[in-house]
């Protein structure tokens, strides 16, 4: 399927344009950052790299995208032989999938003809908004959580299929688990879920429900026991399973009161090793607050999908850089005071003390063809890899694979950041932006 | 492609296990529906219907997803011969799409086997939830901006797919076109968009760039005057383009007083017919504070595929009754003071005076098998219609004409909601919900 469409006329009105004027071939430098970090979060998690390629992957326009356009007048014939033959052979560098961004960061750098690269903003922040959301969301709920599992449940929450790159975005910045199915089969994460009320209350009684469950599931399956009342639940639960249960889930209630009422529970009932999840309404305050409960593992909805408050990241895709009539380089920028935008073609690193992060620091070239290699700066790491080389897509982040691997390096440079940033109220963001001007 | 894995894990383990104990035939009545409007919304908007029985025709497990549920030990084997063959043959009625809902109303009722129904929980929720949250906040946008054309520009602050259906969900609740090519071709809405700052930056001067989009658009176009300095954007498009110019484009300064100098200083060129369209992070309040202003047009982006602030509806999906071992009908329905429920079938009325919606009238019955025909509510519009008659999806609701047409409904509808309802700021829902029990 095509992914062509799932753009603004508006890019192709303009590539319209510029094959007329005889713009449409101009090297030119687009990148997608964020101005701020919403919500007053301390970093961002960048998610959706992986996706993005493959969806790039089939970002050609076939003939029923074609004939839309020639229909509807939305462009003219020279640009339908152009889109006709449309794919993009220009360069992308980026960020790698997991990592951590602050505001300027140079999340994505566009480089290829002016037509080449106009048509992919829509796409590209498509993707990146709205995973990368989803993913700061969930990596401070993850942090919040801990050491205990933390599953994703939120698909109910979310357009159908936002809510598997939710499941996907979540997986990346830390949770263990989702729900959702579809997210299990294309990106390799663990499915979990047992049972809703609807299950309980399909039977004559709270018995008979816990009692098909654990022959279909085995005594390791986790029993959902506040249907009715939860001490009832509990017991019948154990009743029902043995001290062996695997768990016990609570849905709602004032969760530490009750998670500490069931532990004790439990633990007089002898199933002092049966686990307890809770999984109603968690944000990651609520999660936070029940740090010293007797709770075992975490279930996410509504919050981790929609970004818990702050559903779309704010990312932009700006051109930066173009060459001129004379094939001279120009840094470009909107004039606007409420939104800064930084014109020139970006290398970025971050730079360590002691293993910690200390600042972002993005060198800026006005109009130069080499980007900065980092030898200058010794005590920083370089962020941006290549993720497109003339066309050439690096297959490495897409897939099961590339979902584990964009997991491994949020989880790894996540510990440089520093302690403050580990904090959930609101505040500017963990280190600063410093640019340097090596032109 | 299958729908079927837009599902939560649950649902299957769920219908695995009321095979294994005979419980998977017994006759189920599932309710979607909203215990409340998120937001302090006076009323909510029904969308996602039409997309929803289009999924449900493509909701069948093909080998792949039989390959995963028997890798991953999902379900047992006499669960993966029931969803080889399964296909919904139970039926929905519901709500008609554009249609108002108040807390409690029976926006879908899925009567089927258990195991036919339960299936359906997480699909039907993703849609319904997203695409409603989306229509209920661009009907208060529509409402904001009366006649004004409203265009919905947000793809590129939601997931990609999302952004499609809500574009959807926003002609629906009264926007007037998109600008997103996907949903033009899609749904037949119609599609908008000239030119970004991109494409005044990618020209050696702002005139070069309005020279050429006039040439390629036409003098009706819209010029983006806002790159460098607004005063003499405006100058330089109507030189360009002549007093004959179709419109001009505001993405930045404070819109009031920036609208009333560019409307004076077009009309001192002469440029009376030239159009203002505003588009700077406008949401309903904002539109409502330009209405006096020389506004022709608004542009919306962030607020509206974000649902303002409520990215999901709050929708649910239970049980609310099914038959026991004897073949009774049993009404049931989760304990919980905060999650309330109601069991029992339900029809619903909205009850009118003069032409003015008073109450949503719902009548409950326990158990029977007849659904109030409304000839007890004469003052009332019956609200549920057929969607799906034992299998036979009604193909009235999906395509151009059922977008169209769900359109047409909502603006209809809207008629009848009492003046109060009108107003941005929070309160109570508009109408009161009120229950009769007919048992």
């Amino acid at each position: 399927m095509s992914s062509a469409f799932l753009t603004d006329r508006y890019e192709l009105t303009m590539l319209a344009a510029s094959l007329r004027d005889g713009t449409a071939s101009r090297p030119s430098v687009f990148e997608l950052f964020s101005r701020r970090l919403s919500g007053g979060r301390r970093f961002g998690v960048v998610a959706g790299t992986g996706r993005l390629l493959a969806l790039l992957r089939d970002f050609r326009f076939g003939e029923e995208e074609l004939r839309f356009l020639r229909d509807e007048a939305v462009v003219d014939a020279e640009a339908l032989r152009y889109l006709e033959h449309y794919r993009f052979t220009g360069s992308i560098r980026g960020y790698r999938e997991g990592e951590l961004y602050f505001p300027g960061s140079p999340i994505l750098t566009v480089e290829g003809s002016f037509a080449d690269a106009v048509v992919l903003e829509t796409l590209a922040l498509s993707v990146l908004n709205h995973d990368s959301a989803v993913a700061t969301a969930a990596s401070r709920m993850s942090i919040a959580a801990g050491e205990r599992p933390l599953a994703e449940m939120g698909s109910r929450r979310a357009a159908e299929q936002s809510a598997v790159a939710a499941a996907r975005a979540a997986y990346i910045a830390g949770f263990s688990a989702t729900s959702n199915l579809e997210a299990g089969r294309l990106w390799g994460i663990p499915t979990m879920g047992t049972a809703a009320h609807s299950w309980t209350l399909l039977h004559d009684s709270e018995e008979e429900a816990f009692r098909a469950q654990v022959d279909s599931l085995g005594i390791d399956t986790t029993l959902l026991v506040d249907t009715y009342d939860i001490r009832r639940g509990v017991e019948t639960a154990i009743r029902v399973a043995g001290t062996g249960l695997g768990g016990v889930r609570l849905d709602s209630g004032d969760l530490p009161i009750v998670a500490a009422e069931v532990r004790e529970q439990l633990d007089e009932l002898g199933a002092t090793s049966t686990k307890i999840t809770v999984t109603s309404d968690l944000d990651e305050y609520a999660i936070a607050a029940l740090a010293a409960s007797p709770v075992d593992a975490y279930g996410v909805g509504t919050s981790v999908v929609t970004g818990s408050g702050y559903p779309t990241a704010g990312m932009v895709y700006k051109l930066v850089a173009r060459q001129d009539a004379t094939g001279s380089w120009v840094a470009v920028a909107k004039a606007s005071a409420e939104k800064v935008s930084k014109g020139g073609r970006k290398a970025a690193f971050r730079t360590l003390a002691n293993g910690t992060a200390i600042a972002e620091t993005i060198s800026v070239a006005d109009g130069f063809e080499q980007v900065d290699d980092g030898a200058a700066h010794p005590d920083a790491r370089a962020l941006q890899v290549v993720l497109v080389d003339h066309g050439e897509i690096d297959g490495s982040h897409e897939g099961h694979a590339g979902t584990l691997a964009a997991r491994e390096h949020h989880l790894q440079v996540r510990e440089e950041l520093p302690v403050r940033a580990l904090a959930l109220s609101k505040s500017d963001p963990a280190i600063p932006t410093v640019f340097i001007d090596v032109d």
